[in-house]
């Protein structure tokens, strides 16, 4: 999918294809939308950061807590990401996915928002970017991803 | 339910009861989330609305872009939220349907975003206001729907 194709997409078409770039925020994709044209892929994706960083606090942590637990229920329901099953988190043990959801769960009541595929631990308003920061990654691939594919075989 | 039995959810079950307060927007009850305690249904209501206020112009319409199409083709499709099943809605005729249809993608072409009840043409940027204002009182009658109600029961 070139640039061109996605300036010249209506809202509908554009939140179909880009509405999960920041997981269940179909409302940033929205927002985005606003400021086309886009000159690549690049500037598509500032877009997309420059709206989650202008936001509170509040409505960042928000963001956050839009994520499902990695490896947690989700999986069991088999809806979770295909990030998450690319990561082999599908293949967990049991054991293993007991641990998981244990040290989910503590991460949850430490910080008020569930664990994003970041690595470490520190004070609270660290976490938060740093996790958005993993956001953004996550992001990144997505939009690489679409850009790269026919949206038709999404 | 209780404001104290909204102050005492974890996020998980905040956003599972609030999510949809504003439609497909779970984001926005996450970020309210991080306000508690509430001391009412009114003074939950102003952080919902407060949140929305001060999104930027493209935030606020992107919630708009969140909403479906009136009887549009989600009511083919049956998720029709059960506002638009309420006011007759789905006992429209097929001339209705089309012209409502049509009327839809006029208003989508000329403004940027769905027709959300709103009642009269304007301005753009009045049209934005007074379909905020129309999202707002949606988004007032679930909240007060959801803290008469009993949440295992939705």
């Amino acid at each position: 999918m070139d640039i061109e194709k996605v300036n010249s997409m209506d809202f509908g078409e554009f939140v179909d294809v880009f509405g999960n770039v920041i997981e269940r925020c179909p409302l940033i994709a929205d927002a985005v939308w606003s400021q086309r044209p886009f000159s690549d892929l690049e500037d598509l994706e500032k877009h997309f950061f420059a709206f989650i960083d202008a936001l509170p606090q509040s409505g960042q942590e928000g963001i956050l807590r839009c994520h499902p637990d990695l490896a947690g229920s989700e999986l069991q329901r088999g809806t979770l990401t295909r990030e998450q099953s690319g990561a082999g988190l599908t293949s967990l043990g049991a054991d293993e996915r007991l641990r998981l959801a244990e040290l989910n769960a503590q991460y949850r009541a430490r910080f008020g928002f569930p664990f994003v595929l970041a690595a470490r631990f520190s004070y609270r308003t660290a976490e938060l970017r740093t996790a958005l920061g993993e956001v953004k990654k996550i992001g990144s691939l997505r939009l690489a991803g679409l850009l790269r594919s026919d949206p038709a075989k999404l």
